[in-house]
């Protein structure tokens, strides 16, 4: 890796699983750093779901640019080796329920003790302590239990989760965060530390618009919005039907708002006290939903679009993901790229969404396959020798 | 701010609004950082929002532990002000729209060029380049582009959005993260640099299951799938209906499947071929829902709960917003923390996600008044004196 990318020279021992763990040393990958990915003789969850397809791209967008090596932390040579890597490294990160690394011998203060710089970084999803500590947690249940769900879907139905696993994601970037907070510190201090996040935690701040209507209504239980404003403070905010898909607009300011009534052809309404600025139009939140909506229902929706661009509307597409992953802007900057993966073909991979000037996002190269960096690792990194490794590897111990 | 916070003696001008730029700021502050919230004299767009009392508690959350100056960019004296704030800083923070600081002769180039050590933050929807860099673009409005709202929601209804600001805060906690990447950077370089993120970006990964379930369908547009898992490929992954809420149950694995029978009383099920493993039980989905959700609509959420957590099954209760502020697990690790603001009176605040061992998160100070601190700043960090200070505030300067 070229060392002008920010944590080139930072090694990185990833037990991530899933989405998590392995979102935030993606991001590390992406930065610089050389990250192991370190897997049970059966591959990780993701991979062994990934056999029956269903995880293939998941697996592969998320682990590029890692090396990979299988090791079985049951076995007590598999222990040792884990001891021996984190030796080498400047940061060791899980996503682990808590107290699985600990219950193995493993626990931050062991490795930390046997290397005193090693940031040791654990994600969960509701944290190392506290009542709910143990409950069982994925994306799912923790939007569940953090409130998102509860606000999302119509207000006539049943409440429904975020389609992305934005809590596992929120999770996984934060605790990215965390480990280069600690990083920074290191520099300072020459200690390594303990950081840690919650899912649960990491979602939370999301919701502070619901919450500013709780507080607002007295503590009362803020309905379900669908697509409007979490608050019920804005309008015009929502997604509009047209004649061939939707749109969302949000109307920022009274002068969008304006220019809305200019797009629409109803200048004549400027002077309606009803629409005056947002305090009143958030009060006749139905009409103005009706007004705006019966004029997207008018229109195909490149002609919507381009009316709302003329007129300097915050207007934009529902997207599927096909028009997503095929638009050219996000091609055009590099976070989407072709990429031909070895065993998957060829498909459009991601980069990191962390831009620092100057600097191109990395080459990719391909996920590794299952142990595919064993002898590179435990040989090149550890000095074991060939016969060793074949040795470790008869033995299930990697 | 004690000094052993890991940004403790980082300076940070903090010229954010609304929800994207103040959250990265916030981490900061709440990482140890001294961060001056610079806003208009008529405040920020969450401020104005906030005087009819919707954005009152969200800026109050958003906001605790920072300083707060009135600054008028518009005016050649305000100008100069920022480039000699900028002179004193580490971190300078913005999410306008990508070019206004360039129209104000306040670009990254020119501060970076006044101190070459700065660190020029960017946080928009859509980044510094690329077709639609001038896209307006809001919550709302990433979420549709981004593909998110398209994979949000019933099958049978509409497209709708995440309940939270999502990929505000997704885009706001990534930028906090290339910010401290190009701190510890800054350690080996010496110098600053431009670091930016864009909303849908940082949105894009968490659809990896909903694109790997397009991948497998030879790029077929994937459809909403209300709460079942974005790959459809993991059963029973759901939200199920009970006597009084709702419950999300998941199996991760073939265990949680057969604790979930043991639950129910089926046994008999646990031959049965078409729930053998995960790939046959999703290839069974609408059985296995209606299966699971008979038998969930026969109990109270607290006793389905409890039957959960005694058979180890990953269920969790659909919480609303009054439970997830009241429930004890995240006060109890100080996330949550009753607080007294002196404008809104008694609330529930909250602090950061991101946990570095031994240190509790700092004692909150409550969000600033317009204009607070701009003695404090004006006078005792640029060295102004009172009567300057009164000069530029009747000049309209800040």
């Amino acid at each position: 890796m070229d060392q002008s990318y920010p944590l080139s020279g930072i090694r990185v021992i990833d037990l991530g699983q899933i989405y998590n763990g392995p979102y935030a040393t993606f991001l590390m990958a992406m930065a610089g750093a050389d990250v192991i990915k370190v897997e049970p003789r059966h591959g990780e969850p993701l991979r062994r779901r990934s056999i029956a397809d269903a995880g293939s791209l998941p697996l592969a967008l998320l682990n590029a640019n890692k090396r990979g090596v299988t090791l079985n932390l049951k076995h007590p040579r598999g222990r040792e080796l884990l001891v021996a890597l984190a030796g080498t490294a400047d940061v060791l990160l899980e996503n682990f329920a808590p107290g699985v690394m600990a219950r193995l011998g493993l626990g931050h203060e062991t490795l930390r003790a046997a290397n005193p710089r090693l940031i040791y970084a654990s994600g969960s999803g509701y944290g190392r302590s506290g009542p709910d500590r143990d409950d069982l947690a994925m994306d799912l249940t923790v939007q569940a239990t953090s409130g998102l769900m509860s606000v999302t879907g119509m207000p006539d139905g049943p409440p429904v989760k975020a389609g992305g696993a934005v809590c596992d994601f929120l999770g996984g970037t934060h605790l990215y965060a965390a480990v280069v907070t600690a990083l920074y510190d290191r520099e300072r201090t020459g200690r390594g530390r303990l950081v840690e996040v919650a899912m649960q935690e990491a979602t939370l701040p999301t919701l502070v618009s619901n919450l500013g209507m709780m507080h607002l209504a007295g503590g009362a239980v803020p309905p379900r919005t669908g697509s409007r404003h979490g608050g019920m403070a804005i309008a015009p905010y929502n997604v509009y039907r047209c004649r061939d898909g939707y749109v969302a607009i949000i109307t920022a300011t009274d002068r969008h708002w304006l220019n809305v009534l200019d797009a629409m052809g109803r200048p004549d309404l400027k002077d309606d006290p009803r629409f005056a600025d947002n305090e009143t139009r958030a009060a006749h939140m139905e009409v103005v939903d009706k007004l705006v909506g019966d004029w997207t229902m008018t229109l195909d929706r490149d002609d919507l679009l381009a009316a709302a661009r003329r007129h300097h509307i915050a207007c934009a597409p529902v997207r599927d993901l096909t028009e997503v992953a095929a638009g050219p802007h996000m091609h055009e900057r590099g976070m989407l790229t072709p990429f031909d993966h070895p065993d998957l073909g060829p498909i459009t991979a991601m980069t990191s969404p962390l831009r620092f000037d100057g600097l191109e996002p990395p080459a990719l190269s391909p996920s590794p396959r299952l142990g595919a960096d064993n002898a590179d690792v435990y040989g090149g990194l550890l000095g074991l020798s060939a016969d060793e490794i074949t040795a470790l590897e008869d033995d299930g111990a990697i």
